[in-house]
């Protein structure tokens, strides 16, 4: 705990200093840089003129669950009741929270793949359970390896913890691996929390296969989703999760207990992200797939290695080859070049080799900072 | 917990029985009937456009914790620090969660002065903590009575819940109750939540004093309130908790791991509503007098004994002389005069005797529904 405060102080101290600079540019920011298209906010100024005083359950109105059963249906192929399998949340980090709290009584654990985000860490431990951590490997490109599942299971862990697209790992998990991952499940009844939150952003020829798709995976899988990442709605706050009904009813109850439903205007928001006109939501998808090639390349000019990314938003570096920690090589690049990696040791036990890398900038701001950190490459010798 | 549920069961039974009707008047309803003002409409436009890629830590943005520290000071004379003093909520709901999560541990108890809002329930619940309640009564305006507490007090006690004005019985407590409840807080190391969500909306000469504002209270008091009655914001969920440091990092960490910051552009409404033309918040305050004033004097026609409301947008009718209970008597008048007012036994325990009015529809409409209430009494030859 005395080493993440450490990590998460050095991530801050970095970004203070990015700040000083006027030139700076921050190459591993988490928020996406579009902007939240035009009919969207339409169509919640319509909501705040017509709609305020409408009652809103706990888990959200009816149109918006049924928007949302439609494009899980249409998106991820599993089918769920609007009445009684989805509840839309506080953005994704409440639909996280539900989830987690809903699965794991105290005692129980939950087996999760490394390196991860680190906030599954706390719902678990605020729902008194405990974390049973099963590392991936960047040379496996993260693969959540179903025989290392196997084997890492111990007694007591409750709920396996899947996220594909990958957060940091950007790695997918296959749909054989999906299977088999459910066959685990169902011999050892674990339930299986999915994290989709990144299904829309996949690339090249992989493919993202949700656990509540496939035969026996719907009975014991709660899944997260928002709308944050694939329509640039961060400030929105627009997550859910779906479920069985009877795991769904510990949601909603949850839901009601915590925070009642959410804004009527982030609802409608959200209902005409996912009713209206997709365009952009495709162009932005089109746009991540450049960028990602454009930091890909020049990530192989320099010489480095990493895994491929395979859906998300990020890639991970390796910098061992440097002889410097991910903290050390950031300090240098952002003192030098005024440009800002974040280290993984910052973020991820295990992850001190590596920097994250964002695709969430304008192509020309990417070809800048990644063109800095070349030149501070060459400038250490160990450039190409 | 069974009789709770056929309550709420009862409950909506004759809500839905209410919307069969065209000319239905539900004199129970809780939630305001105003418009958000068009400024705070406005201000929220203004954020869509410009403010949405703006980051917001969990606890909200700086400029909104300032507004609120000066709300709070301006209208509970109580002084809060915005950096680390003030947590923005998912609504009242959240608020109340939060505090009561953040206060109650395993086996500690809170002391509930009764008849109470019932989701604090839940929500201590959810902290493994138990329930201490302690009956107030109509027949003494549903006063706190400080003796009551100090006699209540068993061992396991943590902290003490004040929601003044209340929240169904409508009293408030006065300053010297407030200033001995603090006192007994002190001798038992007590913590104490404040539920200050009316704190707006108070009449006649009684006054509302927040625990927080007296000497010895501010350091061992967490308060919530919200924006949703006295600015007609129920949609926006825009609720907050202040408290001293120490406790507030506590919250603040919580509401980080259950939901993250709440919606930019409620935010923005908020700060809008808290920082501009206070006129329409004056004009409401104004209509509730005026509504409860014509609910007095309808009930004093008809002859019922009640709680004098002192705060707050409910009156709680004692039927007792009726010879039928609360929800017998609801819905003979349902049936007979399409008027639904809530039955106090479908809600509270122990209020079986109780009918709830609430001041939520413009005049005519009150009058018009408490026109029919009486010509039911008289057909049931118990009015005057």
């Amino acid at each position: 705990m005395t080493q993440e405060r450490r990590g998460t102080e050095v991530f801050y101290d970095l970004i203070v200093q990015a700040q000083g600079y006027d030139d700076a540019i921050v190459l591993g920011r988490g928020d996406p840089d579009f902007d939240t298209p035009a009919h969207i906010i339409a169509a919640a100024e319509e909501a705040m003129e017509h709609r305020l005083g409408e009652p809103s359950p706990p888990e959200g109105i009816l149109p918006l669950r049924e928007a949302i059963a439609e494009r899980v249906e249409r998106v991820n192929d599993a089918v769920f009741d609007p009445e009684t399998e989805i509840v839309f949340t506080n953005g994704g980090q409440e639909a996280l929270f539900l989830m987690v709290v809903a699965a794991i009584a105290e005692g129980d654990r939950l087996l999760v793949p490394e390196p991860n985000y680190n906030t599954y860490k706390d719902s678990v431990a605020f729902a008194r359970g405990g974390i049973v951590g099963m590392p991936t490997y960047p040379q496996e490109a993260f693969r959540v390896d179903p025989e290392r599942v196997r084997r890492t299971l111990i007694s007591g862990v409750r709920a396996l913890l899947l996220v594909s697209p990958n957060n940091p790992a950007a790695s997918v998990i296959s749909r054989e691996d999906q299977q088999e991952l459910i066959a685990i499940a169902q011999e050892h009844d674990l339930l299986i929390l999915a994290d989709d939150i990144y299904d829309l952003l996949v690339y090249d020829d992989f493919s993202h296969t949700s656990p509540a798709a496939l035969r026996g995976g719907k009975e014991r899988t709660l899944t997260l989703n928002a709308l944050s990442k694939s329509y640039a709605m961060t400030g929105w706050r627009t997550g859910w999760v779906t479920g069985p009904a009877d795991l769904m009813v510990r949601v909603r109850d949850l839901k009601a207990a915590i925070s009642g439903p959410n804004s009527i205007v982030s609802q409608y928001a959200a209902l005409a992200a996912l009713t209206g006109p997709q365009e952009e939501m495709h162009a932005m998808q089109g746009a991540y797939q450049r960028r990602r090639r454009i930091v890909l390349d020049h990530l192989d000019a320099m010489g480095f290695s990493y895994g491929v990314p395979q859906g998300g938003q990020f890639v991970f570096v390796d910098v061992s080859h440097t002889g410097m920690s991910s903290i050390e090589l950031s300090q240098r690049m952002l003192d030098e070049a005024h440009v800002l990696a974040y280290p993984g040791g910052a973020f991820y036990e295990g992850m001190d080799d590596f920097l994250r890398i964002t695709f969430l900038q304008p192509e020309d701001r990417l070809r800048d900072g990644l063109g800095r950190m070349q030149r501070v490459m060459e400038a250490l010798g160990v450039g190409e």
